[in-house]
């Protein structure tokens, strides 16, 4: 039996997050059971979303227990299997953790996905054509459903969303508008992922300097909002929305810590008739198929190429996690395993 | 001609709307030309649309322009007719404006329609079955799209708009909560308006007060929530939706005087998934008939008897607008002008 390093979280953070609410351990992995495959993880998916499990209150999350392996999803190989489903060397998707390996019972409906590496990495099925892609697809196209020619502006404009984003709005014949932080992102999100344009919100110390900037790459206004951060960047978008603008609400990153982040003028989406939407596209898997689909084509034609952020092993997952939250990362931050 | 007092509005407020922004003048109505119809009005609506439109900020409606007479709803009655359609003495629902007397352009589609006051009392097509009942209709049936034994909360719950709000939710077997100021509001709500519980907001100090007492108003959540006032009341609702909820935005009248009333915790929007949607019923004209049809009934049948609070004279309107927006009517605020 293969031992298996796994980080489990043992304490939940106060405000900040921190190293020591992890703990890394390393057991042997359990004999199979009928119908149980072993999956050994190439590499793990370090998602904001996983700060909120971190906390122990309300969310639309169950909070992720204490004292047991932290949730994530990875893609990996089959190096063990009793399922007649799964063969050694499969390559395939699921949610196994942040652990080297994983014991999956793989009869169990969406508990492990193969997938073709052919033309699409096997990483990228954790990014681009994976949740981070999806959730992009579902933000754009099923709440904000924008028209050729209008406005798309999202924010966290080069990470796994972003990018994803920037891909599926060009593709519509939108003018697509990014805010990132630092130069580099932004050269990378107008050289690389397609941006018409896209703003260093670091260069802003306020809304109202911010609100400047949307003005002049937005001469049109902005039609639809993809939100992936709040604070200072949504009040300033507010004040550039369009009337009967959409705003879909995917993350609020700089809230994540549990201090209120309050919107400075919510009257806003009264006076312009927004649609402000919030969601989770976990809750929404009848459109997987069509939007991974679109996604899968994107990537393996090269007109969606997303950066990654590679940490390695598993030890070094703890500081990856804390640095993207904190915008460290530059694309989709991964962990490699193995 | 009859002379004719009108109200206009003479300057914008920097921050509380006051008397001094208006000016009574009076004036000989001008002689008809073809297609045009002289109305005496018997009641003049005062709404709190009409204080965003004495800003000349970007708004949803154009500025009331200086100088001139403050637009308005108005009922009254053909008193002189160079129209074929119109005869005197049809009682008639217009824009009339803040004066005694109209003159109108009756072919103008929409300019003015004839009303049944058989079932109906005039200036009910003011408030219940006009814009306010309209108003509830559509944010109740259009935006939050209610289901039998869901619960819904409207603010502001004895004014013109949650009243009618209160009976279209009851009709649909929804539980009704309101929220308004001061025990007299409450107890009509409970006793006259339908409401199953009705929160005072002013015995809770702030939001997380306010919020306990939802909690016991609404066992199951909240599923839907109509919005008037914006500000605290916001904020405490936000901590008790349901996910998926709805909140239309009607109005944020805690806002009207310029100052920001920052929303405290919008991440709620992501956590329980919400729709939060802004509108103004004037842009959806073609949902009116279907609202006035359904309204008429419940007035005509008793279902919603709406109090009205009537200043007397023009001459009373400006005072009874500012009360209006700060919650010292009871009900729907008219001016009695004949």
């Amino acid at each position: 039996m293969p031992q298996n390093k796994q980080i489990l979280l043992v304490s939940r953070p106060t405000d900040e997050a921190l190293v020591s609410n992890f703990k890394l351990i390393s057991s042997e992995t359990p004999a199979l059971q009928d119908g149980q495959v072993l999956v050994r993880h190439h590499f793990l998916s370090l998602d904001p979303y996983m700060r909120g499990r971190m906390n122990d209150a309300k969310s639309y999350a169950a909070p992720q227990a204490l004292g047991q392996t932290m949730g994530g999803g990875t893609v990996g190989e089959v190096v063990e299997s009793k399922n007649t489903q799964f063969a050694i060397g499969d390559k395939v998707v699921g949610m196994g953790g942040w652990q080297e390996y994983s014991v999956v019972d793989a009869d169990q409906p969406g508990a492990l996905r193969k997938v073709d590496t052919t033309h699409i990495p096997l990483s990228a099925y954790l990014g681009a054509v994976g949740m981070p892609g999806v959730t992009a697809w579902y933000g754009l196209v099923k709440i904000i459903e924008p028209k050729a020619g209008e406005t798309m502006v999202v924010s966290a404009a080069t990470g796994a969303v972003g990018s994803a984003f920037a891909a599926l709005s060009k593709a519509r014949g939108c003018r697509t508008v990014g805010i990132a932080g630092g130069p580099a992102k932004c050269k990378y999100a107008l050289e690389e992922l397609g941006f018409d344009v896209c703003i260093d919100y670091k260069v802003h110390s306020d809304a109202t300097s911010l609100s400047k900037a949307l003005k002049d790459a937005c001469p049109n206004g902005i039609d639809g909002y993809f939100e992936n951060v709040g604070g200072m960047v949504l009040d300033a978008v507010l004040t550039r929305m369009n009337a009967f603008g959409c705003i879909a609400v995917c993350g609020m990153i700089a809230g994540y810590n549990g201090a209120p982040m309050p919107l400075t003028y919510p009257a806003l989406i009264l006076m312009n008739r927004l649609k402000v939407q919030g969601f989770i596209v976990s809750e929404h898997m009848e459109i997987w198929p069509e939007a991974l689909q679109e996604l899968g084509k994107l990537v393996a034609t090269g007109r969606l190429r997303a950066r990654e952020s590679i940490a390695q092993g598993i030890e070094s997952a703890p500081e990856a996690f804390l640095g993207l939250l904190k915008g460290k990362n530059f694309g989709k931050q991964l962990v490699k395993l193995s």
